[in-house]
């Protein structure tokens, strides 16, 4: 049977402030900019999960993406929608919350987790509709 | 000559309906949930075709849109547009029309069948905007 | 306290027929063109609800945007989505499924429903992403 | 000379938090949900500026947008791009940043400030690419 | 009958110069910044053209998307698209093409020309995703 | 350290006029279509730049977009924005500035030429809302 990649696109919102707790105030201004800001800012995160798989000669489907978005709900979008990434988040505890670093920590979320063992190819993570990460797990 | 993929996005509009015919109303319910309404409903779908060549050395291009678009509408959008893609297209003939099973059936329709032998390279459907699929035809 | 318009919008997927039952099917193609073609068509429509009103002093609010949404859901959305728009919506009965026959249908079921009173100001109903309609109740 | 309204989109990311720190906790999550959530979250809004008048015989321009964009940038944007909106913006001091009190806000920093007495006549304020409010200054 | 608007949404490419041909060069620099460079620049134009009229009573419509389609493209669109707006386009002839005179040019053309007398209502013209004049014929 | 790509999306307006000076304006418009109308055209270019590598173990970036924006301003976009792709830019003098060609061009601009020897990945240009090219340097 053919070999199909299936996108469920999700949407979360979160605060983070970019920086690191052991260099001073200046440095990570000088690094990160505005990103550094003290009192935090935000996001509209949109996240372009893709699984890759043959389709089921039964179904018809390479995998249900009610049941797909479910799983990125409950392991994923639950723990970071209208929360800080840097405080609110277990998985990203002691990470700068860049969008390189949270896609990183998604997959490895995901990976080997989604249910039936359907295989996950590519994550897509926009941060602004003008600038977007992408990760092939590798 | 440098190899650059093109892509021309085309739209249409359907009706359809998941399901087996072979399985019973509370199976394809189970399985496929609103999508088996038995009535039928219907999306709006954007078709991104890609092909891939050399740029020509003449025209500057690797393969005239207008042509594409051309060869794409006579093998495909005319015969899916305001249709029922389980009654009235002959090539989905007895196929569930999932988006996985539409996206190979375009495929099949549109590779080697280009003009002037121009290779398909991918095809993405857009079912809704929060979900698409992908198909290199592997 | 200052007037504002607060809109949210949400998606449904369905299916249509354009034509009349009392006309032949040569003066319903003539009329409606691929609109009425037999077997059904089907779209993606986003609706935008509008409403307006002052803002709350104590919360902020004109209105809490979920329960707008959980509103329009249980009295549109639940209707509409995955359905047949000429068979299975009893607010359509007997009414062809135009988008201005469907933005006026929609506005009899929502104004003067919402909860608390709030008032209904606005629904733009997107058939696809090029058409539109608007209707301000009048 | 005709009057024609002109447009500027312009974009910022913040983090907020809804609730009234003269209530619990308790009550704010009731009332504002996972908006309240203590640590802050956040948004990429995007601003429509909308300004009205008669076309310039001289220039053709109601309105240099450029001149508009730099308004907006100097007296909005710089003051919450970046930042806190409970509690870096000085003209959002003690108010609840519900998208409503927002848009209100950021015209009482436009009307009658822009340069040559341009007419402010609407502000479009999306919180996510799902929900947005309107003003007109009544 | 209730009274709808309803808006087809409609692409042109063209280029154009803003400037004035008495002024010198400096003046035009001056006022118009890079719209003024010599060798012309270019847009994709999106253009809404909504009519309102009452819902016939027997169609369904207000008036056929078709018919308005092509009446846009047979009075504007044939006319400036893929053309130059300084050169090549009569009815904007002497007039510096500003989207405010371009919107204005475009009302000139369809305003008391549509078939059957249908009412235009509004333009909306949308020189880059982050910009857009709205006119309504006053 | 995990490798991942980042995306910066960037824009452009430019004019243009597809054809060859060594063929007859018939042959032009023969081959070119509309795209080849004697007094220029134009488009709203988006510049999708992807650049791949690993992230900084010290700060969680691959690259810094900030610095990323910049090389693709100063060496592509300050170049094209607001010009003459036939007349006014150096580096694609003499060449037919289809998108293909303009997308390989833009490629030798940046690639070898990011600061900090980022790896240039991939190159997606967008013409229209319904056409883009992409390029990975092959």
């Amino acid at each position: 049977m053919p070999s199909v990649r299936v996108t469920r696109r999700l949407h979360f919102s979160a605060a983070h402030r970019l920086g690191r707790p052991d260099w001073s105030d200046e440095r990570n201004q000088a690094v990160f900019g505005l990103c550094a800001s003290p009192n935090w800012h935000g996001h509209n995160y949109e996240l372009d999960v893709t699984v890759e798989g043959e389709v089921d000669r039964e179904t018809g489907f390479v995998f249900d993406l009610k049941r797909l978005r479910e799983a990125v709900e409950g392991r994923v979008i639950d723990d970071v929608d209208h929360r800080n990434l840097n405080l609110d988040v277990p998985w990203m505890d002691g990470v700068n919350p860049t969008t390189e670093n949270l896609v990183v920590g998604i997959w490895g979320r995901l990976a080997g987790q989604l249910p039936g063992g359907v295989r996950l190819q590519r994550l897509v993570l926009w941060e602004t509709p003008r600038n977007y990460v992408e990760y092939l797990g590798g």
